[in-house]
């Protein structure tokens, strides 16, 4: 659901009535069913909300929506349009709900909606952002946000491109502190786990210096030469396809033109310039390293917008697509390493788990 | 010129023929003219070169082009598509030529063709790059660099879009320390008289955040709050019409659709990310803070290109055409000046030096 002082009940409610999504998936809105009812009413939707007991339900044929109504009566009382601990706290109870149905198996995969981080921690859960949490409840220490593009106007490479940050939600003065060889790697493993799912085929990876012009072999930084350089060596003694480091500004402008699959970038605006600048409608956010398949839309709450009926939905329906398609890859390789045994796991692609 | 072991030579000869530059100025090849007649030769352009004594003297007509020759004979011997210290003296030549021309207001403007820094390096010549060794030769230490978009497709601005950056070449780690209220306003103030003079009235102008989501109100890093507001503050208390800082992924897509003419950058990738991907064919260098009017191309020497007959014309014809607007709207300014007297002073765009 999101924050509902924002787009995301709208968005959730669209889109669960939406073909492209029951298209490939059984969509299952997870929050406050009260909540979803008012924004069915407001964008005046030919839908009906069907609340379920239990996910594994027969799912309501359209134009029902499923809903799990796993939020208290207190979603109702925020008001619409700001920052309220009742509508943080209500984005939470939907995000741990959801969250725990996919690590129960009792849901295939999680799409989020946008939440308010101001809400989120006026009501006590002091976050830096949804990847943050959710990598808390899966317990997983590895994990990275992506932001991926799909295949389409703005991106030529057949996969789309996928973005993935080997550090996210800090101040930029602290990333230094943060980039190591080691965490380089396991971003870029993440990266070409991902985007392995998603082509079908080995990846290439190009990875973002951090200082202008590459460092310029180091007159501008040495973090090129002493961190960045070495994990990409590493990560191709490993069998990956890792180029760079290269300049961030002309990487990113050949990645759109389809000569990379994936690109690591080292904080979190150099990837999210250039994916907001190439496609914001389209742009899903992945959560890498996850236990369970993670997207969301990569845009915030939208106060300004909310509760008006006219959010985009292009983003939220995207999401739930990638989120179907990651499930089912992920169902496919669990039959195959069944089918096949132990002798099967040699034939995984080189940093993908074995889920 | 440029570096003669990269594209430069090839694109100063392709644009002093071109009939978009000769719609709006006169140019005059500075650099060596057996390299220019080499770069004839080999494109095989119907033009040939008048190498000129005198700026001053009357420009040939086309298709001749109007060459000064001023680099030693070592150009010649400087090997196509990679570094050597021979070209890089060369580049370095034609460049305190042209600027020294520039300064004794023997021609309006000044547009380079890229230089390559290792090549200038090892010539003797230690500067980060062009923008730094110009504002030294031009005495002054308050000077930026500005990218710059004409309207056009990918801009829907009218005025089109610049970019300029706070800091430019150097490493990230060290943007930090640099970053003050002085500075930013001082940009600030370089954006704000460059874009009137491109849009002929009052621009708007972004500023960026340096951090992740513009610093959530000091969760992600405090330059916001200490530094950067402040900033925006006395800017906008001296009559600029300056917005920010907001987080820089949506500032940038918020220009490109028109809504700021200007963008301050807090650092090199901030603004090359964006405009790179934008459209780095069109992109035009321009350096702000100079007593002359400087463009550039906003390519590298493309040593991998050279020689080849496949660089493209666009940015150089582009910075060209812009070198020679900026020049008129200064020659207009001074004139009114002139004619007005000290009265009219008081007229002048906020933070526009006097020329």
């Amino acid at each position: 659901m999101g924050d509902p002082a924002g787009v995301g009940p709208e968005l959730v409610v669209q889109a669960c009535a939406d073909a492209r999504v029951h298209e490939v998936c059984r969509p299952l809105a997870v929050g406050s069913a009260a909540v979803f009812r008012r924004a069915l009413a407001h964008l005046n939707l030919p839908a009906r909300l069907a609340v379920v007991g239990d996910p594994a339900d027969d799912s309501p044929a359209p134009p029902c929506i499923a809903c799990l109504d796993v939020c208290g009566s207190s979603a109702m009382d925020a008001p619409c349009g700001i920052v309220d601990a009742r509508a943080g706290h209500a984005a939470y109870e939907a995000l741990v709900a959801a969250a725990r149905l996919a690590l129960a198996g009792q849901v295939a995969a999680v799409t989020t909606a946008p939440l308010n981080k101001a809400a989120l921690w006026k009501a006590g859960h002091e976050y830096p952002g949804h990847t943050e949490l959710l990598s808390e409840l899966c317990g997983v220490t590895n994990f990275a946000m992506m932001l991926y593009l799909p295949p389409g106007d703005a991106i030529r490479g057949r996969a789309g491109l996928g973005v993935v940050h080997v550090t996210l939600h800090q101040a930029l003065r602290e990333v230094f502190a943060e980039l190591t060889l080691e965490r380089v790697l396991a971003t870029s493993r993440l990266a070409h786990a991902a985007m392995w799912e998603l082509k079908g085929a080995m990846p290439k990876i190009g990875v973002c210096a951090l200082n202008p012009h590459g460092g310029e072999a180091g007159l501008f930084g040495t973090e090129e030469l002493t961190v960045i350089a070495p994990a990409v060596d590493s990560g191709c003694a490993a069998g990956l396809d890792l180029h760079g480091p290269h300049p961030a500004d002309t990487l990113l402008a050949r990645a759109r033109d389809g000569e990379f699959d994936g690109v690591v970038a080292m904080y979190h605006d150099q990837g999210h310039i250039a994916l907001k600048l190439l496609d914001m409608q389209r742009a899903v956010n992945i959560t890498l390293g996850l236990p369970i398949v993670r997207t969301s839309v990569a845009h915030g709450t939208a106060f300004d917008l909310a509760w008006q009926g006219r959010a985009q939905t292009s983003s939220m329906i995207e999401a739930i697509r990638v989120a179907a398609r990651l499930a089912r890859e992920r169902a496919l390789a669990r039959r195959e390493l069944q089918s096949a045994g132990a002798s099967a796991q040699a034939a995984l692609p080189i940093g993908q788990t074995k889920g």
